[in-house]
C-alpha cells in the first residue's frame, strides 16, 4: 500500500480548502486506482472463479467463499466487514463501514457477490467459472452482473485509503449473495439491523451505460412478480394410449392458461392489470426520443431474433421500460428426454413472471392471477401457486441533491453528462435501500449493453471497470461535500 | 426337464386320434405348467431384474442382457433363438424357430423385453427393477408391459416340448426390445427377413384382460404419431428483466400453438383431422354398451381425477378407442430447477403424440400438423418439426379361422367368452405383422386394466401369468387343428 501524500482537510477547515483537498484527493486516487489497474483485473479474474450460483443449493460454500473473498479485501485496506449469517437457505451477506468523520456524510454502496446458473454450458465460448480475457473483454458468469461492477466500487473505497489515507466520507457497503435467489438474508437485516446500514447516499452500480462511452442514471426499475403453477390432473402418470382422450393433461391445461393470460402480440389478460400503470411524463419521452437507439440494430445485434413481438402501439424503450410484461421462464413435468415417451404426466409446474412497473403492486397482481386462473380452470385440474419473488416497481427521485452528485461523478469519469432512463429489470435491494430505508439513491451502471448478463458468453468490458472506478471515487468526493441530513 | 408321457400322434393318424392327441397334450403342457408354477415366476422375477429401457442410450447393454436372457432359455428349451445386431441406436432382437411338421401349420409369437423409463422415482413403493411380489402381485417396471405377458408365451412353449416332446404347430419367435422406442429393428428385419417370420398365425399379449377374469379380444388399435416440435425465438437466452415485453418467448409460442391444436373439451384442431374417421359399427357399439364398465369408478379408480375431460359428444370407451387423441408429454427448455431464474430461452421444445384411428393416415396428420403450425406461427419464433413414432391405426379381420380360434384358446384358460373390444395403444409391431406380413392375428392381454404400465407401481397379477400360459398352450392346440393355408 502506498504511502499517503496528501493533506486531507485544509489547515484553516474553510470549504474552500475541504474543496481543494478533496478535488486533491480524488485526484490521487485516482492516479492510484490507473497504476493499480492490472492488479485490480487480476484480483477481479480470482473473485470470477468462484461459482457463487445463488439459485443452486450444491453452490452453498461457494457462495460463501465469494462473500469471505469480499470481506477480507474489505477488511485488509482497512473498512470493517463481517460476513452476516444468511437466512435459511440463503447466503452471507457481506456488511462493511468505516467511519471517518461524525460531521461527514455517510455513503452506502451497493452490489452482489451472487451469480445467475451459467446454463445452458454448451453455449458458453469458454468455461463460464474460467474468466477469459479477450480483448478489453473479460467473459465469465457474473463480469459483468454483478461481479465486475461491484469490484468498481470496492477499488475506488481501496484506491482512496491507500492514496489519501481516508475516506471523503463515511462508509457502509452491503455485498449481498442472494440478488439472483430471492433477497431474503438482506429483507432481514434491514428490518433488524437498519441503523447500520443509514446513509446519506446510496450508489448501486448493477445495470449498464445507455452505450459505450454513453453513461445512464436510471429513474425507475421494474418490480416483479416470479410464481409457480403447478397443475395436477390424474393421481399418477398414466399411459397416453390407455387414457389419451379422457385423462386430463396438465402440461396442455399450463399451455391454456398461459396462452390466455398473454396473447402474442397483445396486452396480459388479467383483470385490472393496467389499472395502475402510470404513463411516463413528457420529458422522459423526450429524452427517450433524443437517445441513439435504433430499433433494427437492436433487434438484430441484441435480441437477434426475427422480430420483437409485443404490445401494440408503444416503442421498444416503452415496452422495457414503462409497460408490464408476462414470461414463461421454463415448464418442469413428463417425460423431457431424449426420445418419445407417451406419458401423461400427473403434474406439471410452470416457472412464470411478471415485471411490474410504477404504481403496479405485486400483492393486487398476485390477487388478479389467482382469480383469472380460477376462472380459466380447465376440467380436471387442480392448480396450486406459489410466489418465488414479490419486488414492487420502483421510482428514484431525480431532483435530489444526491442525484446531482451522482451525475457530476458520471461526467467526472466519462467525460459527458448521462442519460436519463429506465431499466426493466427488478432490484429488490434497490426497493430495500431507496424505499424502506429511504436512503436517497443513485442506480447507474458500468456494464454495456451486450454484455449478455444470465446468458452465455456473459463478459465484461474491462475500460469500464476503469471507468467505473473514476465515477466512484468522484461521487465518493462529490457526497463528501454534500450537507450533513 | 421331465420326460415326455404322452404319445403326439395317432398311430392311425386320423382326424379324430390328431384331436385326441392334441387335448392330451395340451392337458399334459398345462398340468406341467401348473407344477412349474414357482420356477416360472422365479424366471419372470430374475428377467424383471434387467432395466432393459430401450429409450435410455445408458441402458444399451441391459437391453442386450435382456435378449441374451430370452434367447438362452428359449435355445435351452428346444427352441433355436438367435439375436439379431440391432440398428444403429437400436437394441437386439431374438428371433426363433423351432419346425415339427411342414405339414403342420406355423404360429407366430410376438412380445417385447423392452420397458419403458422408471420415473419418476419418487412416486414408487418399492424399487422399479427390485421386483417385489406382495400378495398375488409382481410390482416392478415391465413387469404387466411386456415381460410378464410375453413370459407367458415363453412358458407355454416350453410347457409343450417339455410334456409332450414336440409342439403342435411349427413355431416362430419374435421378442423385440424397441417396443417402446420406435421399432427400427424389427421394421429393418421385416424388410430383409421376411420368409422368417412368415405363418399362419400369430399370437400378440400386449394388453389386458376387459375386468378381472374377463379376457378380451381387441379387434383394433390406436395409430400413432409422435413429434418434437422446437421453437426457437432469440439466438440465445436473455434475461426478461432487460429483454422481456420485446424478446419473443419460445415456452409461451409453444403454449399457444398446442392450446390452439387441442380446445380443452374439444376435437382437435388440425384441417381434415377428422375426414378419415370410421365410425365404429352398430354392432360394436352395441357390445361396448354391455360392457361391465362404469364411468366413475374408472373415473374415480384408474385415471384418479376430478373430471375426465375430452371431446364432447363421446362416451369414456369411444373417446379411448375410436377417437383421435393430441396430448403433451413434455416440454423442454429454460429454466427448470428449482427456484426463480429469470431467463427467455431461446430454444424450447414440446414433445406431442396424436393418437390415430382407422382410417386415418399418419402422414397425412403430419401434413396438416405442419400448416396448421405454420399458419399459427407466432411472430418472430421459427419452428422445426421432427417426427419420433409413426404407426399407422389397425384393425383386425374378426371372422378369421384364427380369431375363432384364438377365442376358443381364452374359452379353455379363462372359462368364459372373451368380449371385443379395442385398445387406445399403439403397437407397431402388430402393423408389421398383421398387416405388412399379412399374418392372420389374434390380439389379447394377460394384464388387468389397473396395472399401470409405463407409471410408477406398474405390477402383473401372478394368477394372470398361469392363465396366459393355459391360454397360450390351447391357442398351439387350436391352431395345430387349423387348415395349412
Amino acid at each position: 500500500m502506498s504511502t499517503p501524500t496528501i493533506p486531507v482537510a485544509g489547515e484553516d477547515g474553510s470549504a474552500a480548502s475541504r474543496a481543494r483537498d478533496a478535488a486533491e484527493g480524488a485526484a490521487a486516487a485516482l492516479e492510484y486506482a490507473r497504476r493499480r489497474h492490472g492488479v485490480f483485473v487480476a484480483d477481479l479474474l480470482e473473485w470470477l472463479r468462484i461459482p457463487s450460483v445463488s439459485t443452486d443449493p450444491a453452490r452453498a460454500a461457494d457462495c460463501a467463499a465469494a462473500a469471505r473473498w469480499a470481506a477480507s479485501r474489505l477488511t485488509a485496506w482497512g473498512v470493517a466487514a463481517e460476513v452476516v449469517e444468511p437466512a435459511p437457505g440463503g447466503h452471507p451477506l457481506v456488511v462493511a463501514a468505516r467511519d471517518e468523520d461524525p460531521a461527514l456524510p455517510t455513503v452506502l454502496l451497493y452490489g452482489h457477490y451472487d451469480v445467475q446458473s451459467p446454463e445452458p454450458l454448451g453455449d458458453w465460448t469458454s468455461v463460464p467459472f474460467v474468466p477469459a480475457v479477450r480483448g478489453d473483454d473479460v467473459f465469465a458468469r457474473g463480469a459483468s452482473d454483478n461481479k465486475g461492477q461491484c469490484w468498481a466500487l470496492l477499488c475506488a473505497v481501496h484506491a482512496w485509503i491507500a492514496s489519501v489515507g481516508r475516506l471523503p466520507v463515511n462508509l457502509r457497503v452491503v455485498v449481498e449473495g442472494e440478488e439472483e435467489s430471492g433477497g431474503r438474508t438482506l429483507t432481514d437485516f434491514v428490518g433488524t439491523h437498519a441503523e447500520r446500514l443509514r446513509a446519506d447516499a446510496a450508489w448501486v452500480a448493477d445495470a449498464s451505460l445507455f452505450a459505450p462511452g454513453m453513461p445512464a442514471l436510471y429513474s425507475a426499475v421494474r418490480g416483479i412478480l416470479y410464481l409457480e403453477l403447478e397443475a395436477q390432473g390424474a393421481r399418477a402418470d398414466l399411459h397416453s394410449g390407455m387414457y389419451g382422450g379422457v385423462a386430463p393433461n396438465p402440461l396442455l391445461a399450463i399451455c391454456h392458461v398461459l396462452a390466455a393470460c398473454k396473447p402474442w402480440n397483445g396486452a396480459v389478460n388479467l383483470p385490472g392489470f393496467y389499472e395502475r400503470v402510470r404513463r411516463p411524463s413528457a420529458e422522459e419521452l423526450a429524452g427517450w426520443a433524443a437517445l441513439p437507439f435504433d430499433e433494427p440494430t437492436f433487434r438484430l445485434e441484441q435480441v437477434q431474433a426475427e422480430a420483437l413481438p409485443g404490445e401494440h402501439g408503444f416503442t421498444v424503450l416503452e415496452r422495457l421500460w414503462t409497460r408490464p410484461t408476462f414470461d414463461v421462464h421454463g415448464i418442469v413435468g413428463g417425460f423431457v428426454a431424449d426420445g418419445a415417451k407417451t406419458v401423461i404426466p400427473a403434474r406439471a409446474t410452470a416457472k412464470v413472471s411478471m415485471r411490474l412497473v410504477p404504481d403496479q403492486d405485486p400483492d393486487a397482481v398476485l390477487h388478479s392471477f389467482e382469480d383469472r386462473i380460477n376462472f380459466l380452470r380447465p376440467e380436471g385440474v387442480t392448480f396450486t401457486i406459489r410466489v418465488l419473488e414479490s419486488a414492487p416497481p420502483l421510482q428514484l427521485p431525480l431532483g435530489h441533491p444526491v442525484v446531482a452528485a451522482g451525475k457530476r461523478a458520471l461526467v467526472a469519469a466519462f467525460g459527458r453528462e448521462p442519460v436519463v432512463v429506465r431499466s426493466g429489470v427488478s432490484l429488490p435491494a434497490l426497493n430495500l435501500i431507496a424505499h424502506r430505508l429511504r436512503v436517497p439513491t443513485v442506480m447507474t451502471g458500468f456494464g454495456l449493453p451486450d454484455d449478455r448478463p444470465h446468458a452465455p458468453d456473459e463478459k465484461f468490458h474491462l475500460p469500464n471497470l476503469q471507468a467505473g472506478i473514476a465515477a466512484t471515487i468522484a461521487f465518493l468526493r462529490e457526497c463528501g461535500a454534500l450537507p450533513r441530513t
